[in-house]
């Protein structure tokens, strides 16, 4: 639900509905300006040049029509790869080069595209251009030399697919992920710092651990020698570190005399808990840093951005520049043609607050954030039942239903009907009477839903906000479609299908998730990891992104080593995975075997069980076993990629969140926003409009929805209110741009262009001393 | 060494070395006055009376005989469980409980101390002395009961030994872990609620998989049935959030279809990434507003503290009351009674700024701050060998010797040195040569000992900060003296002793740390390491309270379950740990067998490997197995304590430990006095003297040592100097307290005591109109 608002915003190029028909200039001028606040608005930072024609291009070039299709092509050419040798769906060298070129044409398209909005000065110095065209000719030059070899059948690498994450990374849409990908490169240098002190640590540990153990004579569980050789206890001491061979290295010296334990205690407090500590302490000081610098470069280019429409549109009133409210309407039904016109009217009331007819700089200046604040505009309207049949939906049988849905008990009493649901769940099924109750529960539920719909005026219910109401129902409706079509399956063919009976299974089980709505805690903390979701799927894309390169890299080295065989063979082969090097491995012996590199799929899981951690080292000692020591170093790099910087990263992420969500506000223009609907009588408290609140515990003489006296007033107002949404809906990155912002001083025009561009995070505290706290 | 300058500030009870005799009374006013600015330089907050009587005892009490004391007795009392049955060193019940009555005698004897010092009405409403109290009751109670069950055979329980920690958590001495504590305690509610959800979600997802998994006959790599019993999933997926079991739980299930991988990966990502963050994300942020909250109360107290001292001493000059130079020095002399009388002229000059001839009270208030403030008093000599022999010293051939010493290549050469002996400590030592090699290494690090001794001053060589220099040459000699030492008894006895070849082994690898002292990070990083380690000392503390009393537990429940054999048995006992239970166990197959409860060492250990996690299922499975099922309880609850609650908090305290140390400043009172030193022209720029340039790389020109033209203004001064040492040393406390120092403004007296005793972390902006961001 929270990008709901967002994607309904991307803006559409229409005839602006003037009467008299604008001069072409003014047109062009307003386009201008409209495209100089909607990149404010969504802190687009793409120089385009002014001329009217480079606008519409500019203005095609950002209709959501064209990034869809961008998107579109970026999975079409990530997902090649369950297409290609080895493959999941094995598909003909052909159909998959064919289907590449495509997307090189269109990747290549975009490219032309935006060079031809861009000015040719700028597009030839970004980097991320001139990357997407190296890879698109790498790649080209890739595909002929394998096609050719292939033609005379020669089998050669395709090295180019590990380069296809490029175009994730580098298209201007994705900003986010590589904002992540700047954080992780300016934390490098001081990371490399600890690593390295780090690494020699762990080199003096192994010196002072073959020295000590090496001539003992000492054997490991599996009957190895222990701790001979430098580089095996190098890595056996690596693996230690992230704790996946603790304590099973430990047990031989430990077995033979208890004052060992004390080297490898030192070792862990030094190397485990200390040094990956200061691995997450300095990750998350440079991601702090230079995320309070991106955030600064962005105010201070929206706010650039913003005085250069107003300087577009400003006309001389008296002393002052200002815009005038035609054009101040027209150029806002521009940005966002499907505002509605009671808010257009709201925001112009916020901005000209002395009914002027016209407004000043440093309110046009906040226009960006005006739209950007999700004003949510209530049309409070009788049940239709009451003004259908207005005597029975007022009947007294029918207020006391009302009543009674309102009231606490009913959650309650829906809260116990959960619990007896989860025992019987739990219970046998293959009990008649079990299976029959699921149908009693599958009614008692949606007779709840009814009610609440009878009781609750439908259209509020299902208001864009209400999530819980929507998370409710979809369970509910979900569940009631798979268990009717699991019945129908079952009685036509007397056979459980069972992709269709997990599914019912699943959201049988879900269904049970409902308990959390009644719990206030449980939804705000649940509130909050659903207001941090967007930001962690940017981490979704980072992680696919390593995962891609890995897995292509992996697949070119180990596809085909190890076999996976059927769990109930047990041939002497498929103990070994096929592969004999692995014999006595420990490997073989955990039945690893469907651990493989074999496709992209099969890839993906082995990364993933490696990025947790555990166990990895058998991974990595199955794979050297099957090809050669080397291979460790794939997998200990992966480690260091993955686990000391991604997940250190992601780590340092959700505490900055949770930081900066416990500790704002609301914001200055919020604040405003808020007044100018009070002041009108058109505002809801958010307090009585939390969700969730509307359905479980809000009185008819709160809620204003059931049209009691105390209603009188707001009815008069035709039914239309506002509020704004609540900042748990905002993401982490408008919240953290906000508290910067509400340091900048309105009147503070900032520094230069060049000089934004150029900010580095030494210089937070700036030259500039116009800059000053305005808080 | 960071520590060292505290330990010496230790105040003694002294007399004033005063000309003329001073009153009774005045005596008794600097002594309080003195108990009270020595209280705010320790952040001592025990409330003591007034009466000359109290005062003595409470300078007794704080006397570093009197707490040294009471941890001889901390110490023995927690140490008595070595040997107590299970024992490792086995003692009779009566001297070991004789040894018992004796600390608590002294316990009791200290709370009598303590309540001689202190206001009755305080000390009774104080939870800390009644917990004493109540332990001391309780344990004697428990002594009573086993001794007499001892006596007539029947074996019980001791388990008032679980309660001992209370002596170490609750003498008023021990504030950081009580703190600690109180910052656990404060962040339960909140991470309460999140635990539930935690523990809702592990719940819904073991019901899915007992649904999806449960019926399919599958089975996991011992041949047992596979996710069929709701409370082993539960185990097993609570187990999996810890990562210890991965991806082993997942294999029989992936192994039967590879769509099943998506449930575990999503059970992965939800339960192990998210809840885990915000466990850390929860805890870090209570400990943050905690720690901020007892900061300015201990600001806040150290402040009331200056001005009761002030009262009674000022006496009224002019308009304002002051204090007489006189008697600040005098007062100054009780605090600090080892401190030189220029470091006292230079604090006066500072308090005193226009030589008034009396202290104002502003600049009163700042003298626990000023005698905090580590000041080196640098006695600049020449050289003793060049007092000696000046024409030796200073003749072309010893200058010579002198340049090369300083240069900087000469530091290369010895990290070449260093690298070529860690090849020959790789290196097989049988081989003769290699084992003569190791007495040339160890002569050339004596000589480049001599070497630095003869070009520099020793004494500025071993200065009290001169860490780096310390560690170099201590090293050395434990190497010396050990390898003496070893080939001592080995001409002497044709034997090798395993004990000190081990130490020489080791001593010989921890010489090559040295190679840390040339390479400027690697010493900030481990600088800043050192500085944060006396905090990390009371995290120390906090996990020997933990450990201590689940050891106790432990040893309890399980010891004598688990047998240990020699390695090299293979008899069947020896295989299964001595209980059958544990046949065909994963616990006896990893011969975990030491890894038991049966003496206080060994739990200690086993606590340790259950702190690292991995694999702490199949010791949690293998005492379940020998015991109950319900056994596993004690490892969850020891999990939940230690990794979830201790160890995140631990992580809270090295992040803010480190942003704290990358963000701070200089202090307005170190400001003061550095710019004091530099005015009279005393001063040595920190820069010139950081620690190892003294040695490494200092320039006989910029160093003021080897005395050339530019230093003759100082030598005028005698040779004194000071500076104020590195803020590197400095603990966190103090930085934080100070960080929060700098925004209470100088006048504000801070709100009333039983206000500031009260404070909450909800109101950190003070509703005190008074009070002001300074800064």
């Amino acid at each position: 639900m929270p990008g709901a608002g967002r994607a309904a915003g991307v803006r559409r190029l229409r005839p602006q509905p003037s009467e008299e028909p604008p001069a072409q200039e003014e047109d062009q001028d307003l386009l201008l300006a409209a495209a100089y606040v909607s990149d404010a608005q969504y802190n687009r930072n793409v120089p385009f040049e002014t001329s009217p024609r480079a606008i519409r291009l500019y203005y095609f070039y950002n209709h959501w029509t064209m990034q869809v299709a961008i998107y579109f092509f970026i999975c079409v050419d990530l997902s090649l790869a369950l297409f290609e040798e080895p493959a999941l769906f094995p598909l003909p060298f052909l159909a998959t080069s064919i289907a590449e070129v495509l997307c090189l044409t269109a990747f290549f398209g975009r490219l032309v595209h935006f060079a031809k909005v861009t000015p040719q000065m700028v597009f030839w110095k970004d980097m991320k251009n001139i990357c997407i065209m190296v890879t698109i000719v790498l790649t080209l030059i890739d595909l002929i030399i394998y096609g050719s070899l292939e033609a005379v059948n020669i089998h050669s690498v395709r090295w180019s697919r590990a380069l296809r994450p490029v175009f994730l990374i580098n298209f201007p849409e994705s900003r986010q992920i590589r904002r992540t990908f700047r954080s992780i490169r300016n934390t490098l240098p001081d990371i490399l710092y600890v690593f390295l002190l780090f690494m020699f640590s762990v080199l003096i540990f192994s010196l002072m651990a073959l020295k000590l153990f090496g001539d003992r004579g000492l054997q490991t569980v599996e009957g190895l020698p222990y701790f001979t050789n430098i580089l095996e206890i190098a890595f056996e001491l690596y693996v230690l570190v992230t704790t996946a061979n603790s304590p099973d290295v430990m047990m031989p010296a430990y077995n033979f005399n208890w004052w060992y334990s004390l080297y490898f205690i030192t070792y862990i407090i030094i190397n485990t808990y200390i040094f990956m500590s200061v691995f997450l302490a300095v990750v998350y000081n440079n991601y702090r840093k230079h995320l309070k610098n991106e955030i600064r470069k962005l105010a201070y280019l929206k706010r650039h951005k913003m005085i250069e429409a107003f300087n577009i549109l400003k006309v001389k009133v008296g002393t002052e520049f200002v815009v005038t409210e035609a054009r101040w309407k027209r150029l806002a039904r521009i940005v966002m043609p499907h505002i509605s016109s009671p808010h257009l009217e709201l925001l112009l009331r916020i901005s000209d607050e002395g009914q002027k007819g016209h407004v000043d700089k440093m309110n046009f200046l906040r226009l960006a954030d005006l739209l950007n604040i999700q004003v949510v505009t209530i049309n409070i309207k009788r049940h239709p039942l009451e003004e259908w049949m207005p005597r029975v939906y007022q009947s007294s049988a029918s207020l006391l239903v009302q009543r009674m849905v309102r009231h606490r008990i009913f959650v309650w009493v829906y809260d116990v009907i959960i619990l007896i649901n989860a025992i019987f769940i739990a219970l046998d099924e293959k009990n008649p009477f079990i299976s029959y109750a699921e149908w009693l529960f599958l009614s008692l539920y949606i007779i709840e839903i009814l009610l609440k719909l009878y009781t609750y005026e439908p259209r509020a219910y299902f208001g864009k906000k209400q999530f819980w109401n929507w998370f409710d129902t979809l369970i509910i409706m979900a569940a009631l479609v798979a268990t009717v079509a699991n019945t129908t399956i079952q009685s036509a063919r007397k056979y459980n299908s069972q992709q269709i009976l997990d599914i019912v299974l699943i959201l049988r089980i879900l269904r049970l998730l409902r308990i959390i709505v009644s719990i206030q805690r449980f939804r705000l903390i649940v509130t909050t990891l659903i207001n941090i979701g967007p930001t962690i799927l940017t981490f979704g894309g980072l992680v696919l992104v390593v995962y891609y390169v890995f897995a292509i890299i992996g697949m070119e080295a180990f596809h085909g080593k190890v076999r996976s065989f059927d769990p109930n063979f047990t041939t002497p082969d498929a103990l070994v995975c096929g592969n004999p090097a692995l014999k006595d491995s420990a490997f073989a012996r955990d039945r690893y075997c469907k651990n493989n590199f074999n496709d992209l799929a099969s890839s993906f899981v082995v990364l993933m069980e490696l990025t947790v951690v555990n166990q990895w080292h058998v991974l990595a000692g199955g794979f050297a076993l099957v090809t050669h020591q080397a291979a460790k170093l794939y997998f200990i790099s992966f480690h260091v990629v993955v686990v000391i910087l991604i997940v250190n990263i992601f780590i340092a992420f959700i505490l900055e969140a949770f930081f900066v969500a416990y500790s704002l506000e609301k914001s200055e223009v919020e604040t405003a926003i808020e007044k100018k609907i009070q002041e009108l009588g058109v505002g809801i408290q958010e307090e009585e409009m939390q969700d969730g609140k509307l359905v479980d515990n809000m009185d008819a003489k709160d809620s204003g929805f059931s049209g009691d006296d105390g209603d009188n007033k707001r009815k008069a107002l035709k039914g239309l209110y506002f509020r704004i949404a609540s900042k748990k809906y905002r993401t982490v990155d408008a919240l953290l741009q906000q508290m910067f912002e509400s340091e900048i001083a309105p009147e503070d025009e900032g520094p230069s262009l060049d000089e934004i561009l150029n900010f580095s995070p030494g210089d937070i505290y700036p030259k500039n001393p116009n800059f000053e706290n305005s808080a």
